[in-house]
């Protein structure tokens, strides 16, 4: 495997990235990934200030490699009491089918968090920082780089990857229509091109490093990468069975037996689109699709089903994130994984 | 780059299929195709089988290589007088928006060809017959593979590949979301696996040779299909704007001016999901993409106006099929545009 400006650039040894999943990347799991030389990305879009900061203590107690913080840049968005009354109405009904009363309306506000996240990005000197949902201020930008800190967009089409090199932004994330969880697009009308089409397309008109993600979860995806034009790959699935991941048992048993065929793109979990397994909480939702708060309201209204079922092990009503290859998630240590990658890498011939 | 053992079987030269295209391929395409040393295909669909015996007698006056051709396997449908109705009155409206008066109801019947077809594939020998749209009966496939003929089946899922293999084909198309054109699923639920996730999940499922399209335009994809398991790469819409094609020149116009945002799925046009250009007719029947008469029926009500628009050089009124790697297209001949992806394929190195 030949190693890339990029590679070089972050100081790594493999061409891949473990994609930031917000809510379910550990410490345990980004250090495994960066002690073995790839690159551990946090999912720091839903954390406090104060949770950012215990993580990369936790993570620099774990290792010394150069590891990478994942952000959600906010937009602005307007909720209205409809949209409000509709979903604590339908989360109060899910609560019930799970056993729980509730008239409570959750705490919905306080998703300003940003710009304190960006401070300890700073103060900590985290080696990467790669946002997600749009584009950083150019103040925020520039402060980044001033430190040295290597800034990484989020792209899903042509026009977005143009825009994050014309940001200054030191290299693209570009998302296939493969990828679980969150959609990363950040101009209107929601893209979905697969990897295979997107990434020689995005190769051709920006000069900054692209990496992949989408659809790929071993050594024949890195390889395809790379040759499709990029220079590393990122991938989230792969991970979630890992045994660092520590994502809920049902979840992992749900991903374990999953076939390509029973992933959807719903909003009814965040507001957002996102890619994940078929459930009876989106297959109900379904309906309300378009009624619902945007993001990060909805995500807040959902937090409580969301965790309560995870309590009670119901995949049923959990968000079950989940690129379009579950057949090849495996229950296997991070090591294990990156040495099986790395192994099929080198034997690829063509 | 190596030779697989399929390439060997059909004594071709290079992994590179040209998409058998129904409606656009031309003698002229298949037969440069299949000079070069990869292997050209007729799209036979809607030929009848003076059409079929035609198109082979004009390419083996071009060729003496193999080449393929593809047939539509049919499926019983029924159309009620409603979906004809509607599809009448609409198709009456556009037709005028062209400036057309008709009160006629186009022949819609006798799309039962397909058996007629399979003769003519026996009697004039043609090195190889894939099939979209379903597995043709065990007698039809036995007839086939008695006189030597290679025999292709399509698939978009791992289940709908492992039944192409059961019945004893000997190859399978897998064919990704990014695909132009009809999709080819046949099993329930229309699936939209990406091809960078579908491939590897097929090839660890069958152990037929497997051929990949979908969003494939270059050699870049044609190396990441062979490092993602695959025996050859099948390309649509590179092929389309080639010389040899002969597209309707405002067709071929929007693809070489098309970005990868402007693809989407209709059935409006045909009946059956089918991925291409975004223009006036699709948006306008939107609202009755569930009511309309299935395939091949809607394709005949369809097809005045598509001649029409065609003759107007109007491209809001046709079928501008095209995968989701438009920006990759050019204009050339076929020579070219193989010359340059052979180049490419050897220029990489991972």
């Amino acid at each position: 495997m030949l190693k890339s400006p990029l590679l070089k650039k972050l100081n790594i040894e493999y061409p891949i990235f473990q994609a930031p999943m917000a809510g379910v990347t550990t410490p345990e799991l980004v250090a495994a990934v960066s002690n073995f030389g790839a690159l551990g990305n946090i999912g720091a879009g839903y954390l406090s200030e104060k949770a950012v900061d215990q993580f990369i203590t936790d993570i620099q107690l774990l290792t010394n490699k150069p590891f990478g913080i994942n952000l959600f840049v906010p937009e602005e968005q307007h909720v209205t009491d409809e949209q409000i009354n509709l979903a604590v109405t339908l989360m109060n009904k899910h609560l019930q089918e799970l056993n729980i009363e509730t008239n409570e309306i959750p705490d919905y506000r306080g998703m300003d968090q940003f710009e304190r996240q960006i401070e300890v990005v700073l103060n900590r000197n985290v080696p990467v920082c790669s946002f997600t949902f749009g584009i950083p201020d150019d103040e925020i930008i520039k402060e980044l780089k001033r430190q040295g800190i290597f800034i990484i967009g989020t792209a899903t089409t042509v026009k977005e990857a143009k825009l994050i090199e014309k940001a200054k932004m030191d290299a693209v994330v570009v998302q296939g229509s493969e990828a679980g969880g969150h959609r990363g697009s950040f101009l209107e009308g929601e893209q979905l091109i697969g990897t295979m089409a997107l990434v020689p397309q995005v190769v051709d008109h920006v000069s900054i490093p692209v990496i992949v993600a989408g659809g790929i979860m071993d050594g024949r995806g890195v390889i395809a990468s790379y040759t499709l034009g990029a220079q590393a790959a990122q991938l989230g699935t792969a991970f979630l069975t890992t045994k660092e991941c520590e994502i809920n048992l049902a979840y992992k048993e749900a991903l374990l037996k999953a076939t390509e065929e029973e992933t959807v793109l719903t909003s009814a979990f965040s507001g957002k689109m996102a890619r994940g397994l078929q459930n009876k909480f989106i297959r109900s939702m379904q309906p309300y699709e378009n009624k619902l708060p945007p993001f990060p309201y909805q995500n807040a209204f959902t937090r409580k089903i969301r965790s309560e079922a995870a309590k009670q092990q119901n995949e049923q009503y959990m968000s079950l994130w989940s690129g379009q290859a579950p057949r090849l998630t495996k229950n296997i240590s991070v090591n294990e994984l990156l040495n099986q990658i790395i192994k099929q890498c080198k034997e690829i011939k063509h």
